[in-house]
């Protein structure tokens, strides 16, 4: 399989990118031009050919099952040729980095009340559209008069893009606007600062495990010493059971070293929240 | 109470949605039309349906008072229905969580001086609004003329939102709109620095904890063998006096401990500032 | 002094507000206007009378020159009455914090090279302005035909405000336009980067603290430890020249380290280039 | 060679300046007047000066090579005059400010995938253009009729510029344009999370060091402790043999210290996947 790839991954990119490109000739040409046409069957030739590629790797592979999970964002260049250029990379190493994009998102959601966060500012914007479009829909020169309107306006606005193609024009249309965009200021500002906040929690926690490391090495130096003062007092003639009642405390301390490795991984518990 | 809320929770959360979609239609159709007039009537009639569930509710209750303090939120969603899907949440959860948040905003607009730089950049907004309508309103070409109409494109350029429906076309009211667009970059960049900030000073906070655990053990380590050698020195013939005399000096070693706990209080209380 | 202005404050704050109203009718009614005239010698016989009041305030208190210097932001409020608000702070109050903000933005601006990226960012601009005025002066519907409609132009693109009065029409031009919004985003990035870094410096050096704290006291706890050691040395017949041997050998590690205050202050040197 | 551009490199500065002024003359005047003739003139004959004085110090000097190497930015400002203005600063100084910057860069997109974010996104954009296409093409109303007009808004919409000029007016292009908002706005955040976690970690591996110092000297006096208690264990009369078997023991465990080392070189190896 990895044979008959590393021969088609090539033909294959370059299939994608002709792809996009007819794709392009075909909507911006007139429809009913014998150009389009051809382009057209050009078209799903193409799609065809490529999907005759998958198809055959398919059956030939032994283990198909596998061969199915291990990659299984492929049928996804079958269906959107462009995607094709993954082959370049590797259509194992792209389902791995593509998973773990997955899960980098989903940890970074988890931080800090984002996902929530996002929650409640869709609902501000379903409303905020609303309110603009009570405002707008009867006021002189207006340019929203429809709720779909109102709410492609809100997303322009939220985002901070701001085409100006629609606009508030009356009072109370405009304090809801400024409303809707420090919404979407705060919400940049949130989003961005629960990146970098898990970025440097990266590094940060790197720096607490050389803090642990390096006490349990001084722990331990402390622990040698204290036997060999055990040791002193041995033989300066303490019967053994004034050094096991002695030890007896030490131990006792020592127990309570437990704790730190205990909070520290609930603390890690605590912290997605 | 929790009966009654299990089972109409959906039906209210239902109606929250109706009362959006129905209110869309009224603000988008002739106001003249039968159909805004039938749609109006049902408007007002879910708004009593849900005014009379929330009144009902209230009086069932045996502890109305404490109904009413642990869900202040309720209220909202009988004058806004579509917050009904609230309901779906839980009503006391809702509470808690609005709460949290607003905690949360206080604590962030407490940190780096950021309320006072909101309250500067506000005032720095309304001159820059008159000092713009100064240079624009009798510019030729210029659609700025009033002061509510500068202060509205302050607010969408602060954003950088920039609609374009307004701008300076003078000299001197561009060069006032560039100080307004330098401002208000820098302020999306403070406030998300300070949001960055905040949400990182909790991991830290976290490994300072670790840090001073370790540190904790360490000295306990250290208390348990400055005891042995105290043994060690009575068993070697010290007088009493002499072990005082080492233990004394000890104690004041470790009083000197004491300023590293204070110091991190202090520490956490001048954060604030 | 303190007398008179407790009593003052809250005229000419009002006064300051009542200037930027007039103003305003001045600048939106008629030039030639009966209400336009009234306003204008309102505007005058408020701004003599806010200069009257600082003028007697400077000549009654017996040390003008510290006056001055304590109170050095308040002539500002007396040529722009609309910053009269600031009375109401109080002025020497108002002096700190102006003071404060400027070693902030100073303090931020020589971190990570920022102001050599401003600089660079600014030189950028300039050519980026010249090479679409290059590309779009002659092109077909392009509305760029002057090089400071081009700067203004390349303002409004590169903080992301982007009003759309102006914007590139040939190829040329859009590629440079797309370099400098890339530059845009670039610089807001690293502007928020270096005030987060700042910001998160401030809690990690307190952490810094803390540790190079508890490492004193556990130097100074295992100190006594030594000395409690040389003392059981001694009464187990040492010589005295026995021990100094070993102290010796002790200081020795004990100067070892010096270095690490040392390198805290070069590293904290090093911290601001 | 020094004596010599101390010498001309206020002229070349100047002249740099001038070319830039010439430069928007010749382009924004009438191409067939004489004004436009003269400075075209004028421009060449700038140029052959720069390049002329350029050529001279590079044959004077005695070590070409070096020369070249050493400053080899230099040759951007005979090609673009503007760039003279980096004879003020110095061109040896230049080519390390330079050389650093590009580190910098590269240095920043090494971390947490940047580039491999950035190519997403392009491969996005180039994705979300063609679909646009697709839906505005036909759609009543539209301004988005070819490829590189829909490639055009996708940079003006992900860089949230939104100049207006192009903008999706059917439902399927806005629901695109949302999802290329979105991507803008997550894009601007991870790269500033980026920049921001790159500008932390310089402070927190000052910490680190910091610590690790403290834990080097207290490592240091524990052993100086332990050498102490040996002594005193010989001088209990031990015999030669027990004091190895626990100096062995001791080594044993300081050999335990090694791997704290090891693991924060590791750490700062893999810091930069």
């Amino acid at each position: 399989m990895d044979r008959i790839e590393s021969v088609t991954k090539y033909p294959l990119a370059i299939g994608g990118v002709a792809w996009l490109v007819l794709a392009i000739v075909v909507v911006t040409t007139d429809i009913d031009s014998t150009a389009s046409t051809v382009a057209v069957a050009t078209l799903f030739a193409l799609w065809a050919l490529l999907l005759l590629e998958y198809l055959v790797r398919l059956v030939i592979t032994p283990d198909t099952r596998g061969y199915l999970r291990r990659r299984w964002v492929e049928p996804v260049t079958v269906v959107v040729p462009p995607f094709a250029g993954w082959h370049l990379v590797g259509m194992e190493k792209m389902t791995l980095l593509v998973r773990e994009a997955q899960l980098r998102v989903a940890f970074i959601l988890s931080h800090h009340s984002l996902f929530r966060v996002l929650i409640a500012a869709a609902g501000t914007l379903f409303l905020g559209a609303w309110l603009v479009l009570l405002f707008e829909n009867h006021a002189p020169g207006s340019n929203i008069h429809s709720y779909p309107n109102a709410l492609w306006w809100a997303v322009v606005t939220v985002t901070t893009v701001g085409y100006g193609d629609r606009y508030p024009v009356s009072e109370g249309g405009r304090i809801v606007a400024s409303v809707i965009m420090l919404l979407g200021i705060g919400l940049i500002g949130v989003l961005t600062a629960t990146v970098a906040s898990v970025f440097v929690k990266e590094h940060t926690d790197a720096n607490k495990e050389v803090y642990r490391q390096g006490h349990e090495t001084l722990s331990q130096q402390l622990m040698v010493i204290t036997e060999r003062l055990a040791d002193v007092e041995r033989r300066l003639g303490a019967s053994a059971q004034d050094v096991a009642a002695v030890d007896a405390k030490a131990d006792a301390d020592e127990a309570a070293e437990g704790p730190v490795l205990d909070d520290a991984k609930s603390d890690k518990d605590s912290d997605g929240s």
